[in-house]
């Protein structure tokens, strides 16, 4: 709930243990000092002018409406521009009660596998939260500036010293020289380099370069 | 995981009593029995093509492109059309290291309230998960058949072989042989290297090692 900047935890009968453990999460602690716990679930939903129940199952006959998780925040997101909303969850052994549901507007169901059947409750509560979130415009913007591609002949000079360097070491034979150099080219364009890493790696490649010439000599 | 029909959990030096008590989830032992425990994140990376790291922070200088995850999980989704992928998460209290994240060709990030600072793990991946698989038959149909793209241990080799260049030719220093190796292994992910490429750039810096060896060898 902290991660996702919801405040309003209410509990029906805590299991008294767990709960008091709970309390003593560090960085949530200001949303559970404020839980207010519930003696049942209509109390629990005071204030709600819409209530969701969530539901592991597509194929029980609910008698509520039901939708899928990205419909269901995209309809609780409506909701909330004017009003405001309560998530029911039940526990994590038997989910909610018919009872509890019969308290809904409508369900909504994370669409899990099917064969794996319900799910654990704190992830649940994670995935709901983070669908009525996330904001599919904001995100369509990458966060990270691409940085800038390398300049034609910031790729020319790099391919140059490669093929400087692969003659020197006779993996460029005179034969094959040229198609080499061809799909050295072709490959180094491929890279997506931007002009920073082509940069560094024609650093990297003259100092190699410079070191295999001063070898090379001293051995001839 | 199997909330959502992923099967291959790689993991990297568990804690072996909180891994032994896992094994014991009833319904996701089929997962956790396959898990494959590894000693280190290149041994787990075996086999991806794109690895994808996650985190929860926004501001730090990653060096790495950084996507929220509706972005991020697009790229995924179009990736694993024609590829296969990991997501890596570091630990809970952590997160990824400098070293983890230089093996990622990028980073996802789950849009938290900053405030909050980091997120419970399992809810992390519960998050990442259904993230991907929301809408699955939406996802974008790629235009055209992308190559292959390298997998994680052939651009591990690159880098092994690379860095090895670069001592021997003193471009790296005893003193920033480590930054060294971890710029080199972010700008190597960064290249989008296909397969074939990855190969054939192997080949070439192999002869030039080779060559340069010789030379150094008898220049001593």
């Amino acid at each position: 709930m902290s991660n996702f900047g919801f405040t309003d935890l209410r509990v029906v009968n805590p299991y008294d243990v767990a709960f008091r453990e709970a309390r003593s999460a560090v960085k949530s602690q200001y949303i559970l000092e404020r839980a207010r716990v519930c003696s049942n679930v209509t109390e629990a939903l005071e204030g709600a002018t819409l209530v969701v129940g969530t539901t592991a199952l597509g194929h029980r006959d609910l008698h509520v409406p039901l939708y899928r998780l990205e419909t269901g925040a995209q309809l609780l997101r409506e909701h909330l521009q004017t009003g405001n909303a309560a998530l029911l969850f039940g526990s994590e052994k038997f989910g909610l009660s018919n009872e509890d549901m019969s308290h809904c507007h409508w369900l909504t169901r994370i669409p899990t596998r099917e064969a794996h059947g319900s799910m654990n409750l704190g992830q649940a509560v994670a995935i709901c939260l983070y669908e009525l979130k996330r904001e599919a415009e904001e995100a369509a913007k990458g966060e990270y500036p691409k940085p800038e591609t390398a300049p034609a002949e910031d790729l020319e000079r790099l391919t140059g010293v490669l093929m400087e360097l692969l003659t020197i070491s006779n993996y460029a034979q005179e034969r094959t020289l040229e198609t080499t150099e061809l799909k050295l080219r072709r490959m180094i364009r491929r890279l997506s380099l931007s002009q920073h890493d082509a940069e560094v790696l024609l650093g990297m490649m003259r100092q190699v370069l410079w070191k295999t010439k001063q070898a090379c000599s001293t051995e001839g």
